[in-house]
């Protein structure tokens, strides 16, 4: 099939080297004119100046990129893919982004006779290069049986979320669900700690009852050992949080706690600490 | 082997039945006296009058009792259990308490050449009933060695935490984890259903990523569907979170989010709802 893939980063560059090694003919477009490059060197496909160029014959044209300004940019903006796709394709974005870009630019897409899916996706650069991603969609059934096949070259699981933004949503669900986990597991930890247990056979035995969590199974045992130089960093978790607290606004939800945790992210980082993994939270209670 | 169990109550019962099926030789003591013959009738040991002629000639002697007040009451109170324990008897404390309860306990027994082990458990009533519970023990190795295997008869995980107050400390670490993931569900979940999301189809599809948790699973369905009549109750949590809480103070631990949701767990407690399951937290923010 002839795809493209815009947004060639640490998510993306892996996401559409699965579907150029699965033989889809794949022309790709990145900002940054060096990794696109490197990708085609590695992948062998086609390497297009612009979003429009690189949609011209495309059946399916996926994103992934920054944030609500870049998915606008490469869709409606100044030579961006709407204005180069054919009649009928589809476009995927797996950007986290807002809700309402997504609503917006699945209303956008209509107008011209094309498709759009809100496609965020969890899982880490790990689960993009392993092709093992959560893929959490929202738009129409048609459009996502259309593309649902070609995910699941880089998605384990590819869901249908409901209408436009519901992909979007469900992603905010997910990061909420996840500062409170690790919130309590650095409060634990660096409980245990002060205690003067031992951390990790401590998470040894806790993880096998009710407090156990991915988070607690993956992350306790580098939170001890004040590890952080990997995984999901804390700037792209306060970007994710203030997306869902700006749809909570919307749509009436109160995050009491969510709200708190995103103001000790706020202090990582005016540590200086926005590149490290969200669980070096356990820091501004160890006094690290 | 000659046993005894002080507390037949939800967690008590079962867990003395399984060492009178067992085989074990089981002297029980309860406060209240239809509980014990109840038990007895189905185990068929013997019912002791007080907890010192039920500790008489045990090898071991286990509690679970409600707090601090009642492990002092069956130990060190009137007629408690360690005016009549053989010298170099184990006492086995399974209730949830203080580690300085723990701590004033196992001075005590020493001081009368008995030994004194703090071992709250985890896993709740289905737990104890199938005997898998998970037992964090502070104390000596030695007491620890003499009453691991029987305890094995109850526990799928019993470890030595470290020196007395350790098993109670791991306790905390657990509710404290508990608290926080519980708290980020229920914020994400309630915020799924003001998205108007399908909450069940959201944990189905985040609980195969980061999100997850033994909570997400096991309780996240009962939660979408408002059902709380089962499970951890409100208030055993609130008496968990008061004895961490009191520790931190000791300890030097800041607890900050876990101290706000303790006043959430006030408000249901206030609302006449300190019976219903731990996971009844969502319903402050979904105004029911």
């Amino acid at each position: 099939m002839k795809l493209a893939f815009i947004g060639l980063g640490v998510m993306g560059g892996p996401m559409a080297g699965h579907l150029a090694k699965a033989g889809h003919s794949v022309t790709v477009f990145n900002r940054t004119r060096s990794k696109v490059q490197a990708w085609a060197a590695q992948y062998g496909g086609t390497v297009a100046d612009t979003p429009a160029e690189a949609a011209r014959s495309a059946a399916i044209v996926f994103s992934c990129v920054g944030n609500d300004e870049d998915v606008r940019a490469v869709t409606v903006g100044k030579n961006g893919a709407f204005a180069g796709m054919m009649k009928g394709a589809v476009f995927v974005d797996h950007t986290t982004a807002s809700a309402r870009v997504a609503v917006e630019l699945y209303e956008a897409a209509r107008a011209r006779d094309l498709h759009f899916l809100d496609a965020p996706v969890s899982g880490g650069q790990s689960g993009a290069e392993q092709g093992i991603l959560t893929i959490m969609v929202g738009g129409d059934a048609a459009a996502f049986d259309t593309a649902q096949p070609v995910m699941k070259r880089y998605g384990r699981a590819v869901t249908l979320m409901g209408p436009a933004g519901a992909g979007q949503k469900t992603k905010m669900v997910n990061q909420i669900c996840v500062a409170g986990v690790i919130q309590g597991l650095a409060e634990g930890l660096a409980f245990a700690l002060r205690a003067g247990l031992d951390g990790k056979r401590v998470i040894e035995v806790i993880s096998k009852g009710a407090a156990t969590s991915w988070q607690m199974e993956n992350r306790g045992p580098t939170m001890i050992d004040d590890k952080f130089d990997f995984g999901f960093a804390v700037d792209l978790m306060r970007k994710d949080l203030r997306i869902a607290m700006d749809e909570a606004r919307t749509n009436g939800a109160a995050l009491p706690l969510t709200a708190v945790i995103d103001q000790f992210y706020s202090r990582l980082q005016a540590r200086g600490s926005g590149r490290l993994d969200t669980s070096s939270l356990i820091r501004l209670l160890r006094d690290k």
